[in-house]
């Protein structure tokens, strides 16, 4: 695969098949996972995959209250002032998003990435990211999720037992598998209005550049 | 480029030359960075690329202080303790890392990006490290360094016009420019040794795989 395709359409592709991913696959999802930088090639990491369905059961159901708990904290009100102003992109999300909390037990494969002593995660999301252009690669459909971590942190490093007072965190649940939907650009913000040059607020100066892949 | 090339290959990139990267170039890195995910899909961030030889000698000076810094602090006893192992991996890290201290000024191009709402760094880091991919795409060599944002970042923020209050904070200081060295494989445990299959301490049962790229 294109360096460019795997940049600019691996979306978060929460809608997966339940159909196992082979091991093969995953070995090499991880390989290209441990090739990304940590602070000083420290590479405080571990990775535990998940498929047990057991596991996945019990993962799914505190998925499922997580999600719950974020949309009456931090998304509260979200879908509401979407509707309101139209914004059909961040429905569209939500949607998805909520399609992944009824769904999380029957996903393949979980991957679960712990990291230490990397309080900015500078040193863990890289890898997380290429072990998600990497799956890309494979044709395997991911999403970077953090609602576990953040409301059941402790519950899940319990159930996949996960040391003790050694300074593990968990750092995401990225989910794994065929896709439902199709690949492609998601919406973003041009990056010259979110880019300035040598100083906050500065507009770059840049010439126009096309997309470096075609869309179908 | 070929995606496993790029995901391989891409290793801190220290040492580069002075020459200037085209601003057709770092359009398309910047480009490719913000296809990125990011939680909800919210796109806080901001990005600051920085080519003017008066901020870079600022920010050399400062850069030169927090490396030190970070010797004296979390890295004391680095260096003579990989002496004594024979750890030759990382005194080759830290003579790279020494050399970007000094010459911290003469890099033609670094970037910083910003984010906020992002206390785990999940949705700036994939970011960062797309760009980083992008650029290895390019021919561009770059490091992913935070010693300014741990030690300068109120100062590296005025320099830069970073406004006040708002929330926003440094994640990184990226620098990009044509490398003096050779790209390559970098030294990593392997994916077995730090992956898990279920619950922790548990080994993958994973078939052998080969290396997807070919190594000259």
């Amino acid at each position: 695969m294109d360096l460019n395709e795997a940049l600019y359409t691996t979306r978060a592709m929460r809608r997966v098949k339940p159909d196992p991913i082979p091991d093969e696959v995953v070995a090499s999802m991880m390989d290209a996972a441990i090739r990304s930088p940590s602070g000083g090639n420290s590479q405080n990491w571990r990775w535990i995959t998940v498929t047990d369905r057991e596991k996945m059961a019990q993962l799914g159901e505190w998925y499922a209250e997580a999600w719950k708990q974020l949309n009456e904290t931090f998304y509260a009100g979200r879908v509401e002032a979407a509707r309101e102003k139209g914004d059909d992109s961040t429905l569209r999300v939500m949607n998805s998003a909520q399609w992944l909390a009824d769904n999380f037990a029957s996903v393949p494969l979980v991957v679960f990435p712990f990291h230490r002593n990397d309080p900015s995660g500078a040193s863990i999301y890289p890898g997380v990211w290429s072990l998600m252009l990497a799956a890309r690669g494979h044709g395997v459909g991911t999403c970077l999720t953090t609602v576990l971590g953040i409301f059941k942190h402790d519950e899940v490093c319990e159930l996949l037992g996960v040391p003790e007072g050694k300074g593990w965190t968990n750092a995401a649940a990225v989910t794994c598998g065929y896709p439902l939907g199709r690949w492609g650009l998601a919406k973003r913000a041009p990056a010259s209005d979110v880019t300035f040059s040598e100083s906050w607020g500065n507009p770059p100066d840049w010439p126009e550049i096309g997309l470096p892949i075609s869309l179908d």
